[in-house]
């Protein structure tokens, strides 16, 4: 059954659902990731986001049936949040083409770093979502270009993360509908590391920070932000059907004809 | 004292603070106006806004000391529902650039049928916004655009207004972030009928219904718009003063230099 | 080999290399469509273009090999024009994946009519592009919002179509980067029926009318149209490569390290 | 007379018509600008300007009557390229308003460097385009993020300014409908250095790099980003009065009454 949630209205939020979704892929092998992240990134998000009072968190990973979310799963999803990195081509696009017609109908969806090049992020966008990359752990440093939206509060101008992989422009999206953070790297390139676009009823953010070998998601701010950003992205209609042409009726309005 | 407003986050808003404001010039002498908003404008809007919980509406007129909006009220002012037409050119600059403050900082503005050619329209999104138009009493229909958005929620696929003052494209708007409704009109025009800005850390959503010899803002669907459009466009963070150049430190971020 | 197109640079351009893609089915049968174009919409359209100097305009329809669009003749397109309607499902996705990457290069697109249905146009848009629609012959009547666009260059206020297929709104596009047209309908619905968007290196201009029959491509505004949108559309920069990772030097820029 | 200015059409543009508007404060007084620039930041410009064949351009400067702007030459200018510091409080409203028509009318506009706090770039973003500042003469490299587009025709993927005041992030502008460069500096800020708007029939291209004690308008990529800049943002369709509401015709469009 639907979670009604409303924006400045006053109404209480009874329940917001979401799924944490991770490939879950090099974390199951000895190595960094799984030092820093031995149950996997999802159950490191879910941890910190279980916190919020009224939020339904549960986890969903590739090698799950359906890639853990079957339809039924996903109408009872209000935000979505995604991480992959190695698996994107094993995605299978029956359940894109799910979540996708899920994010038209209202879902939310967070997609974290190497996320960028997933199916689902590709196929809302439209574009490539390429970029450049450097793997040597150098500092991140995110300033804030819109201060007062609400994925920024709580934050102050900018926040350092002491070591990421580097992601630089060109970013091959469509313009940002709203571009909340751009990061400086100390390699020397730049980056629109926090984008928010709208697909039908739903909302998008993109997040960039996030390699599985460093431990990012132990950071405040990255939390504060990742939560924010589902805040951000929850419903605030009703889910319409968005995926059928409809056939009018043949008279046209009443008077007119 | 700020009042917090978030979205979706299961956070209770206190008290969200509306100010209505109207010219209220027709209405003061006899005629059509005056007789089906004996009150004003202001007051018809005013009226079945209060009767929301937890919100406090108050109302403004031009002929008030500084337009009713000295820099105190705007400062508690959460939301702005902005009505004019004979006056546009009598409101002060001083005031204009005080609203203007206001909505950069993070307050919402509502902008109603001929408030497309106020002073705070054309400043915000600095074109002239001018149209097309024809007093004809004709029947508008508003069709929903966007159907899962927050403004359009209670509404079904269109509604109709049986008589009002004909809008035409073009419409000399900056291309909108969002287009949520479009007019069909008896005579032969179309136009873009409920349109939402950002700017700064502002919300604006322009409604084109409201000529005032028609009894348009007792209408309830028109009132449940404007109703869900101060939802939409009450602030969702915090205050932010975006008007001061600011020098950064003369050595730049520590570790660079 | 790349042709140079440049605006407003006094450089002449030497050749504008167009694609017009047709299905090519209903044309094939006996009735309404084959009587307007018996030699198919394609050859309807390409009869016009031709006669503008400078320009290399050929065909392609759906039944041909690889739907008539291998990759080197698409490396040598400037300009892909696209109507479909019952054959979408059986474009093949290669060709769709192929035709993807030349608009991100910057081809420039122009989906017609049914063509909102279309593979290429979801992929490139990421929604479904739903609509409503009504085939009862009506008026359409075409409203210029957008008086100084170059699309538009030619045209009165408005121009009418005697009878047309209805599309009306809610339209599922992303928000149109620029809306050319709005259609007002005989039978009461509204629809934003010219509408452009950007995807990488590439323009896209998707326009409404063409419903197969209907003589509406013997029309000399709506073949203005289609002449302007294909110069709106025509590349403006260097063909690149949009589709791959790069990998960036591994100690950054140098004085930064 | 107008020029017909066309995009990729084969036309030959006959003459592009460029004003490049310069306050000429700075450079009057014996320093580092009047050094790099001796007769003036906007004679640097038109001298590389002017190479271009089938382009007339001419300067105008703060100090002349109208400040060099009277509305017969703003009728006959295709191009305004604006740089402002100090006098932008002294610029009359009354020029603004010219300006602003003729970029609403279909005039293309250049704004740059400190001409981000001038009047008419306010006026025409409806935000106060604040940015955080330092002068310390640090490097800065502009990256591109749109590499098919007209403006950066010609760069490499990215390009080196030695030394620069700094302008950071966040820039209160109203979100860019493209982004083309974004600039990391040396002392550890990022901003969006490379924006362009449309605004009625006009466009505009803010382009940061100028500070005036530093030699940036004698190096070539900068010369070749304002170059590509005016060709882009020159009009490409007829001028339009965008400044008059429209009466329509009483009886609406003929039939439908």
């Amino acid at each position: 059954m639907q979670t009604v949630v409303s924006c400045g209205s006053g109404e209480l939020v009874s329940n917001l659902r979401i799924v944490v979704w991770n490939e879950f892929i090099h974390e199951r092998k000895p190595g960094k990731a799984q030092e820093i992240y031995p149950d996997g990134i999802h159950q490191a998000l879910a941890q910190f986001l279980q916190k919020e009072s009224n939020w339904s968190v549960t986890t969903a990973t590739q090698d799950q049936p359906e890639h853990g979310l079957p339809e039924q799963r996903l109408a009872d999803t209000d935000v979505l949040v995604w991480w992959g990195h190695l698996g994107h081509k094993q995605v299978s696009d029956q359940v894109v083409d799910a979540v996708q017609k899920r994010v038209l109908e209202g879902m939310g969806l967070l997609v974290l770093h190497s996320g960028h090049f997933s199916k689902i992020f590709q196929r809302l966008l439209g574009t490539s979502c390429t970029l450049q990359w450097r793997e040597a752990g150098e500092k991140e440093r995110l300033w804030v270009c819109n201060p007062g939206h609400a994925i920024v509060q709580g934050l102050p101008a900018y926040f350092e993360i002491p070591h990421e992989e580097m992601y630089g422009e060109p970013f091959n999206i469509p313009s940002p509908e709203e571009t909340i953070f751009m990061s400086w790297f100390q390699g020397g390139e730049v980056f629109r590391s926090g984008c928010c676009w709208r697909r039908g009823n739903g909302k998008i953010f993109y997040f960039r920070p996030g390699h599985e070998t460093f431990p990012t998601y132990h950071q405040p701010e990255v939390q504060l932000v990742i939560k924010n950003g589902i805040r951000w992205a929850a419903p605030t209609g009703r889910w319409v059907d968005m995926i059928t042409n409809v056939k009018a009726s043949p008279e046209g309005i009443r008077q007119e004809r």
